[in-house]
């Protein structure tokens, strides 16, 4: 008889108890699925970059000491939550089970080859054997063996394209579902950071849904990136300002919108203090779409407060209803898209 | 003839030019207006809490000390910008002259007496005479005159109410203007905070746009707050909990609601770590609205991705058109609502 579990995965944590597993020092690993888990026979550990470097150094870049301290973590939390950065990662592998009130955000199977897209620090793990530490690309061979409550969200990885390409895709893959949701025809979009991951994804999906009677501009800083858009050739308009100049950002956006102004900008920028410029270049009423995990929430709050200026502003939310499978597609469907990110990522 | 200015001000900036008056060091504080501003004879400060402890403490206690470090402010800054805290106030005093280009936001006449919502850190400011400083109140009656430009946002005060409750409202004036945008008849609405000054506007609001078939639940952390929310009778059911415990605001959301949980969940705390309890209380697709300035962006975009769960995330944009009109009339319509702020801020 499978015993019931919580959706969230509170059923697994033992320190302190009633918590949720992720700020949970220790969780159970025992490897019994409860009746809404997935379990799943791990080959491979992407470990955090920040977890990793850290790992690295402590073992003074001696992988058998490296071995013994992930080990070690482990053995004493349940789960790869590196206690110095707090940080964790993703893995690979197959889905061996599947418990009976599983009820999964995509159809999966058993023989599956999945990636989680949760954090490995709330993960229950139990590793049998380490193989293989790859330095330079942060991953761990493993024999090992996983679990994922409902709530946690993965992707079969796709047969058609290398792993890493796809989990550079599935990394950003909230961006153009949430994009396909947020553009009507005929809009005047802003993408800032239109040359990056997530920006081409964005740029190209925004002028699939605004369409011909619709503009989308892509801003990057550099010429590289403003080139790479203008090639790609789906942005209607590509303007090369520092986001971080609301002024400057604003004018450009002006002199391309004849004044008009953008009705979505979405933001896909790694630097912090982009938020006024973002601002700055919207319509009355109109709607930013914060990807970027640089957004100080002050300074979008405030500053649209100091100007007296009415838009709606999104958190981006890194989970939208099959966000992996549309990225995907996006990527597949594209053959522009598809030979960038071959180019840049696989 | 009148000179054109920016609808942001940046024709006032000295220092550095070319960037916007808020973050400049010296803006020009010459009373001589362009096209797009409005002339304020004003008659009262409001210095912000930070800055007006910081200037007593320099000062030792001593008023005539005091009156010196602000004047020197001003002199300096063209704006009462303090330089060690960075921040400002708002100011109040009667309109003397409107900008033929100015386009407000309500609409505004010579003799108005309004009180600005926009910093005193932007303010173009110039003071003629200090008649008292208010050390209790945090205020100083002055002789001076201010500039606004049209992208600054004012309210005209209320002659049936006192300033200090005025001001109490138009504090959080975006709330309940937001909560009316977002509520739908029959609606399930949780308001997290909702026995505070923006939370008693957010459930009376929530209320009256969900109806008799919808359903609004107030939670608090406090006995007191609770009682309140419940002599006011606007919440349907009222939740006494830590909302910076999730699975102790998920449960009793779920009691609650019968495990449906909620369609629109506001929240109007003032202190940090709620972002999960906030999204564990949603429905799939629900929107979740965060007024509190301690909301962390990260915390929400990585909490939300964490448990896969596909809500709408808003940034609390402190002001949406006609949101002072709005917040006034609110606290006006309604009898309780009323006392409830008179005793507490007028
Ligand atoms: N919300 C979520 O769940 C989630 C999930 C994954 C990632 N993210 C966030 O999404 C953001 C973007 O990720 P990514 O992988 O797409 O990054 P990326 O590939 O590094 O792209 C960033 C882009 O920003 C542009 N940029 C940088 N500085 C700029 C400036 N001053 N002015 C204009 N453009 C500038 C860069 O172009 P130039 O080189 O030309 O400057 C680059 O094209 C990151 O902040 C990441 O944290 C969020
Ligand atoms: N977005 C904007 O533009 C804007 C503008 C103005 C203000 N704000 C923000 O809005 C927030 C609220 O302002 P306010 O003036 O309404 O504050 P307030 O009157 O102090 O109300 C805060 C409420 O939060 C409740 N609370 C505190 N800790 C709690 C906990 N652990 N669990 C449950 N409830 C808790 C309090 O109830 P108990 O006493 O029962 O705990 C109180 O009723 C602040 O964060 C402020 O910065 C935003």
């Amino acid at each position: 008889m499978e015993k019931k579990g919580c959706q969230y995965g509170t059923h697994r944590t033992l320190e302190p108890l009633g918590i949720l597993p992720q700020p949970a020092w220790k969780i159970d690993n025992s490897m019994e699925i409860y009746d809404n888990e997935l379990l799943i026979e791990v080959d491979t550990l992407n470990i955090d970059a920040a977890s990793f470097t850290q790992i690295k150094k402590q073992a003074e870049g001696n992988p058998a000491e490296m071995e013994k301290i992930m080990l070690d973590i482990v053995a004493k939390r349940g789960k790869h939550h590196n206690p110095v950065t707090g940080s964790g990662g993703m893995l690979m592998g197959t889905v061996s089970k599947i418990g009976s009130a599983w009820a999964g955000k995509t159809p999966v199977k058993v023989g599956d080859r999945i990636t989680t897209l949760v954090s490995l620090s709330l993960t229950p793990l139990k590793i049998h054997k380490i193989k293989k530490i790859h330095l330079e690309k942060e991953q761990v061979e493993v024999e090992a063996q996983a679990v994922l409550f409902s709530s946690g969200i993965y992707a079969v990885l796709p047969t058609d394209m290398s792993p890493s390409l796809a989990l550079a895709i599935l990394d950003v893959a909230g961006a153009p579902a949430q994009t396909a949701h947020l553009v009507r025809p005929g809009q005047t979009v802003l993408v800032i950071g239109g040359g990056g991951k997530s920006g081409m994804l964005c740029v190209y999906e925004a002028k699939k849904r605004a369409g011909i009677s619709g503009t989308v501009i892509g801003l990057g800083s550099s010429r590289g990136s403003c080139d790479r858009m203008r090639q790609m050739g789906h942005a209607d308009v590509v303007i090369q300002a520092d986001a971080t100049d609301p002024l400057a950002v604003m004018r450009a956006v002006s002199d391309a919108t004849k004044g008009e102004m953008a009705d979505v900008i979405i933001n896909c920028v790694n630097i912090p203090g982009t938020e006024m410029g973002s601002i700055m270049s919207a319509k009355d009423r109109a709607t930013v779409y914060f990807f970027s995990m640089a957004t100080s929430f002050t300074g979008a709050a405030l500053g649209a407060e100091g100007i007296g200026k009415d838009v709606t502003m999104l958190v981006g939310n890194g989970y939208c209803r099959d966000h992996a499978a549309i990225a995907l597609q996006t990527v597949r469907e594209n053959a522009v898209l598809r030979k960038t990110f071959e180019e840049l990522y696989a």
